[in-house]
């Protein structure tokens, strides 16, 4: 009766995870598997923009879904319900992290041959998962503006270790003390080079831009 | 210049946490000293709430905040300008989590005798803190509308270790999906004892209810 497949993640065996981290990447890069690393805080709304980047792209590359969760898997559900790509869940029993090894047990575990892209949607924890290399080809992060845009001062590692800053929610800054020119320039501090795209999952709007930059970088990643 | 103390909180040594923290506890009792532990995910109106709570107790007890963080001092300038109690930060160093050791370093930092209720403000991070018992008297947490209602689902022992779950952000909810009664219906599947408060940090509405709940619990706690 279980319409996703869950995995209970092990604790990684590896001592060197940045070891593991680039061999993992190596073999995906053979694979021509492109794994992006979506990280943020509890409710940002990681899931639903996944679901509406993915039906902008699903006709475009072969996609799948790791949704790692402490518990539950109302997240994997959603995704297939609402988009119909491959979607797997995975627990990781109370860790607050993915590392490499666990990305690899969830990949393992997708049972899918080469997907153009997987998106792993990490613990929602804006601490720990930037502190471990999972593999993936790119970090990127949700903000969402209720959180406030001083997250980048208070959170330094996660904002320095993204390529990507997708600011979600942009449909409530009436309602919130939210300033999107110091959230960039906080951002900026952390890391000069990430880009910050703001975005409303639930309208939609500014995802377009989120899966054109998507889809160039998996045909960067396959084709140089 | 520095307005406020900030104190570089060093890794813990112990090895036994649970047994550290009930020293601390039988510690604190004896010195009459209440110490509320509130956790919560980044943004979701910590500093805020306590700002307005600690303004409606500082004629009726002697306070004193502990602001724990990984970088930035803001939000402990913050309480110590709004409410003039004192008020300290406390550097975790990337850590996402505070032990009763690593409290009891803040504690002795505060440098105040003896006062009624110290309030420490944890790393804001869903799941590691509630894995380590910080020596406090209660644990408490706030959920923002924003969040969802569904993260008792997601961060089970985070709700499970709580005592009073305050609501946040309620003015928000015409813009949100959020269930108040399906909140309350997680937050019981985890908890059945766990006290729910909506309140509204911004507006002050529903605040009073966690002050009064703040100086029942002091109270019992010095005279029991």
């Amino acid at each position: 009766m279980d319409p996703v497949k869950v995995i209970e993640i092990k604790k990684s065996v590896f001592e060197d995870n940045d070891k593991d981290a680039d061999a993992l990447r190596t073999e995906l890069k053979r694979r021509g598997v492109y794994l992006l690393n979506l990280m943020s805080s509890p409710g940002s709304g990681k899931t639903t923009t996944l679901v509406r980047t993915i039906n902008l792209l699903k006709d475009k590359l072969r996609i799948a879904v790791m949704e790692a969760d402490i518990d539950s898997d109302v997240d994997a559900v959603k995704i297939k319900d609402a988009t119909g790509v491959q979607s797997i869940q995975l627990h990781t029993g109370g860790m607050c992290h993915l590392d490499a090894e666990m990305t690899r047990q969830g990949l393992d575990g997708l049972g899918t041959e080469n997907p153009d892209l997987v998106i792993l949607e990490n613990v929602g924890n804006l601490v720990c998962p930037a502190e471990f290399d999972t593999g993936s080809c790119r970090n990127a992060m949700i903000l969402s503006v209720p959180e406030g845009h001083d997250k980048p001062l208070k959170y330094p590692l996660m904002f320095s270790v993204c390529d990507l800053v997708l600011v979600n929610k942009i449909d409530v800054i009436p309602y919130f003390d939210f300033d999107l020119e110091k959230c960039r320039e906080y951002v900026r501090m952390r890391n000069p080079k990430a880009k910050v795209l703001p975005v409303c999952a639930k309208t939609g709007e500014g995802v377009d831009a989120f899966a054109d930059w998507l889809l160039k970088e998996v045909n960067e990643w396959k084709n140089n």
